[in-house]
């Protein structure tokens, strides 16, 4: 029987446990609050993420990694992007022999501008056929109501691709889909954020839907001129990673960036929205080191340059429609 | 200077006329009802299809055709897709030698399974090079409102598109990309009606924005099977004519079909929506003749089956879901 170890007992770690277990996967989820690790154990309920969600009884749980692990075919990890290395130094020594490490994180790590594959890569020494990634349209609150969903699971070794679809598909419920290009499936993911930035603000100044339309295939447009010069497959780009999360972070309402965006676009200023939404949102962070990541490797994303200009830079939404709309006439694709 | 006749007085006829006009073309709408030719050609106002918008004073309209297409360099045409053929027959003797043609119209013509380019060059007996074809996300009561667009503007010729492009540029207003894969640009817009009715239908059933996008890109990648087998760039439908028009259409609550496929998803039978709105949607219509087209060149559109399925065969949207969530696992690209 194969056996999985998830790292973090937030929503998505919880809620893909939740897929792997009904896919008949022996699953431990590690967390570190000893009430919430209870509650999974024994309650089958995660009250503080996943509130009137039962869990599938046959999931366990334990604040203990070394017991998390003991066996583990796959190490999901669901913590939080910042704390990966951190956590991930910590767990080392205790990682399976042979143990494929899945990453369900979306974001670059500041300072390095590393996907969080690479940080994997890096800190538990591991060679790349060992390391995947999970990323699509998953808006988790969604997925624990039992709808449907689709995903992409993305690893350069096939048949460790195959075993982790094998292992999170639960049909009719959660549908996984294989694509080997591991640096596009990641990029669309940590992207995203900053397009849904810019859609927020359209959205708040009150445009429709073309512009939103315009703003989201122009912005995947830029995210496949970056994946191009890291080496990603530009198709992956109109796939479920791509495409798929996009959209879904783009036309949700439940999108943090989308909606802080929004208030931006009717005139709040960034302190402002910080100051009414009581958080910040994680693209108003990448923002500037996607920026810095195309400049490095000579990039232009006009939209998330004006993106950067609005939430830093004092830019107001208007100049920034201007600038966008009266670049120099350009043929569709560039740049791939 | 660039003269155009635009044909169709329809309300994406008379916007794009506006837009042609602002970018300093010599624009002459022709139109059948001689009270509409008046109200746009004394009175730059078109009341029964833009309330409310003023036209720009140098676009003039007729109701003789000749007069229109006198010197024109293109011929833009905006009539029904189904109406296309007659009109254009009759329109033949008058056509400037060396005019190119312009389709704005989304459709496939039922019976020969002909895009409108295809209808085009066999009605006039001109080659491909003449041809030229414009689509994107443009819902037209929002440019109309003077809200920013993009589009594609396509051509096998490189110099007629450019021409094309600046004929059509209004910054910061209307901003047309050029892309020279004029099969992929005409059915992306020919096929999205189809998805659109699929989308409606899941969130008639109350499915959230995981299903929608999911829907979505996995619409375009059954599009972009169909394009492969028609010789069309499969980049393409990443673009703002595959991707920026699929969203649109399907996340606008303007958009006929997401509002029909809602009432089916609802559980609504087709004679009760057909009932209830006084009006077919496209994509109704045009679904059979896809599938028709698929199976011709052996091409898998599990959605637009499903599609079928709902509206003509009986199946319920419940099967229908169960049914695309539990094919075979899949890569995420194949056929392409």
């Amino acid at each position: 029987m194969t056996k999985a170890a998830v790292f973090g007992t937030g929503s998505w770690g919880t809620t893909f446990g939740m897929i792997m277990a009904r896919a008949g996967v022996e699953t431990t989820l590690w967390g570190r609050r000893a009430e919430i690790v209870e509650a999974i154990d024994r309650r089958h309920e995660n009250p503080d993420y996943l509130p009137g969600v039962t869990l599938p009884p046959t999931m366990r749980a334990t604040g203990d990694p070394a017991r998390a692990l003991e066996g583990a075919d796959f190490v999901v990890l669901a913590v939080p992007s910042q704390t990966l290395r951190s956590n991930l130094t910590a767990w080392k020594p205790h990682l399976p022999k042979g143990a494929v490490l899945v990453s369900l994180m979306k974001g670059i790590e500041l300072g390095t501008t590393k996907r969080m594959s690479e940080v994997i890569m890096e800190v538990a020494e591991v060679p790349q056929e060992r390391v995947a990634v999970v990323s699509g349209p998953n808006l988790v609150p969604e997925i624990a109501q039992g709808q449907p969903a689709a995903t992409v699971v993305s690893c350069p070794d096939e048949r460790t691709m195959e075993h982790l679809q094998e292992a999170c598909h639960v049909p009719p419920w959660f549908r996984p889909y294989t694509n080997p290009d591991v640096v596009g499936v990641e990029l669309g993911g940590a992207v995203k954020n900053v397009i849904a930035l810019a859609v927020g603000v359209a959205s708040g100044m009150g445009m429709g839907d073309n512009v939103g339309a315009m703003l989201m295939t122009r912005g995947l447009a830029e995210i496949s001129r970056l994946g191009a010069a890291l080496g990603a497959d530009p198709h992956t780009f109109a796939g479920l990673a791509g495409m798929g999360d996009l959209v879904a972070t783009c036309t949700s309402p439940l999108s943090r960036n989308r909606t802080f965006g929004e208030n931006l676009g009717k005139g709040m200023t960034l302190a402002e929205v910080v100051a009414a939404t009581k958080q910040t949102a994680e693209g108003v962070k990448s923002c500037e080191s996607v920026l810095e990541l195309a400049r490095k490797h000579d990039v232009e994303m006009p939209i998330t340059e004006v993106v950067v200009g609005v939430v830093h830079d004092g830019m107001t939404p208007d100049e920034a429609g201007v600038l966008l709309m009266s670049r120099t006439p350009k043929p569709e694709r560039y740049g791939v």
